[in-house]
């Protein structure tokens, strides 16, 4: 009796990683959000087109800037959005993942943007509900908008993703974002590569379709552009929690490592940052970081994401 | 010098309870509500009736599923809504519940949704402010618009309530759901039964025009409806909190226990369920379960009650 | 590359303190306040005027009354409104005051709300950001839009602030509430007198044009105003925490005290009230109270300072 109509839409769509995005989709997305970017820069920084329709952001992870970033990006776009951070409320009644999404379905949203701290959550709970569902970030598996964010600000300054050398740094093993990149990056034709201890590298990575390196000096050689990822601590246990000092001597971002890389390269890093462990601070406020850029790109990929997904623009992903 | 004219506004009304609403109030609630499930399914779930009115939920004990439907109502009015959870915040500096009321009743809300803990005190409340107040659970004592959704998916289903007979199971002694549905279905003529424990079983019961059933298998016996409630064990002290395999053995909704309720009778739950505690996955997720179809009601029976409590539809209840 | 339109804008300005406004800026913004109080009153209290502008309201401190009041404010305007509740989110990671202020700058928000817990954290951040920002209170230091809404309710109960006996009484060590009313109502020329307990009186109080007293009746002989100020217990250290009954006793204000102000006084608070610690709650209910307004108040005064902010009100303060 749930808008059968929905369920059985053709326009619903979903977008749970990159895994399974053509290098034209990709195009496509960063293209309309080349053209959101310009809603958030003007004075008025609203469209109608999603007037009426209801976003729903289901956090089971707290997470700060995704969650306004896409909070913004559906208000921009003029729909209603209402955030339900999961773990302060129904999952303390022992409520499933199932249930929960269940019953925000049998509201009738038009998009759940779904971030939970197991990798496959949203791909299981995309299953079972009649609206589309955009991936947040599930566990170490991926995060799409993360990943089209980056191409995007790589994009606008290199002009072109395919033949770019770019070196992803660090701790690749708890990274749902390096996952996201590396396959997007590798879509579009980039030279990925791979700097970590072996104790932070996941164990299929080399199947990935990367270059390996343990050495910052080496990984760096001649990168167009430097992605810094952060180091979770807080999902590392005991005896593997490296010493600060010690990764940062060898890992931390500072201005003898990217004198290795190419005099333009490009510093990103998704945030929020640990100064001083994974990047010096000179370095992250220095004149080739795109940090900041990167937020801004976030605003406007997921208002492409969304604006996409809705099947409003045109024939669709 | 506040808003005068709305303290002494004939058009001021409250939802505190099911008790003092006639059945022709509850019907034309039920009759609004059937409309406003148009709206939801609509592409567009969106009027402009209450653009510019303020709607304000008070949360006193936190609910993801009442406090979303009752937010994704007041937004699809047209209405601005804010949400205060009252828990983390002024609560903790000693501010009293009047306090916490009239401070927000001097922000010229149109329309408080409140829950709170205590039996009683959204009636308190209600007669300290100006605007109209919506009771979205206070204690043991109603929940007013679960049993106005709960109506509305029997009558879409059954096309009536009078002369039902509707099984309501389990915990009535801690669940206001119980008390606004045993006031509401005796209201419309449906005949109640009440099957629990005689540890669950509030005192007054039998004066509320129920019979009472100690066993399912009796209890359910050509029942229309079999309406389950939630185990409250967080309401419940140590020696009196049942062992749940015990508990569901004996009044856990399975298959051969509705295997005595009429062969089309439905199955409800007002949420969130403890799956394997009051009913079997197989049952709630089975084909004579309508619980995703309360939830979505519940956003449509919300959306009639705050369009009639502001006056905007035609002469009220 | 982000909003460099923006942050060479003219138009940019932010509301840190009362402390550098001049009296004629002051009056300009209660005057537009005066306005605002009719679009609360009205049954549509909405104007369309920031349709499209983004609002984050960035609490490091939670406050219910104050992030409420801005969120009204702002959605009244008709802008885009986010809640950010920082305790809770990226600062548990390790993320800077001025990272989490560059990453919400980077979404392009037009103005930022925010509250923190440390006197100076608020104009640090305005210095980092493109868009306008408002102090919601930053430690002890100011809290300029109650200040403007305690004026605003002065004003329009007596008809001018200028030579009005206005006495600021209890915890005034602790209160950025107190720092603020002192700047502002001497900049419109009222005699203010502080009421206190020399335990709760910062040390160069002297300086800032105050008369100080140290016993209620004669610090409230021949007052037009009581202004009493919340005791923060909560910020004070353990040898030094008054006893309930005994700061009553002195400085709480009862009707014998209340006896010695004029005849017509006005009796106010910031709240959250504790009652029976600073207030007997006769007081606070009673016919010289004029607390609820004060709420009403700044609504509107919000209203105007963002209002007045944006640049989209003449000439601007």
């Amino acid at each position: 009796m749930i808008a059968p109509a929905q369920t059985t839409s053709p326009g619903r769509r979903h977008l749970l990683g990159i895994a399974g995005l053509s290098p034209q989709d990709i195009t496509e997305l960063l293209d309309l959000a080349e053209a959101e970017v310009a809603v958030s820069r003007q004075t008025e920084k609203k469209k109608s087109i999603l007037k009426g329709r209801t976003q729903i952001n289901l956090f089971f992870e707290a997470s700060t800037r995704t969650q306004a970033s896409f909070e913004l990006a559906g208000k921009r776009l003029g729909a209603d959005v209402m955030n339900m951070s999961v773990a302060s409320s129904s999952v303390k009644k022992g409520e499933t993942l199932i249930d929960t999404a269940m019953t925000l379905n049998a509201m009738q949203p038009d998009i759940l943007v779904v971030r939970h701290h197991s990798a496959g959550a949203v791909a299981l709970l995309a299953q079972k509900v009649a609206c589309s569902v955009v991936n947040a970030g599930d566990g170490a598996h991926e995060h799409p908008t993360q990943a089209l964010l980056d191409a995007l600000t790589i994009r606008r300054r290199k002009g072109r993703i395919a033949r770019l050398i770019v070196a992803i740094c660090g701790d690749v093993l708890h990274s749902r974002v390096a996952r996201s990149n590396i396959i997007l990056l590798n879509a579009l034709g980039a030279e990925v590569r791979v700097v970590a201890p072996s104790t932070l590298l996941p164990s299929g990575i080399a199947e990935m379709g990367v270059k390996v390196f343990r050495r910052m000096d080496e990984g760096l050689k001649g990168a167009d552009v430097v992605m810094m990822l952060r180091l979770q601590r807080e999902r590392m246990e005991g005896a593997f929690v490296p010493s600060v000092r010690e990764y940062f001597r060898y890992f931390g971002l500072d201005a003898a490592k990217l004198d290795h890389a190419k005099p333009d390269a490009l510093v990103m890093h998704p945030g929020p940052m640990n100064r001083g462990v994974e990047i010096a601070s000179e370095i992250a406020d220095g004149p080739k970081s795109v940090i900041e850029e990167q937020v801004e790109m976030g605003v406007a990929v997921r208002m492409a994401v969304i604006e996409k997904l809705l099947g409003t623009t045109g024939d669709g992903a």
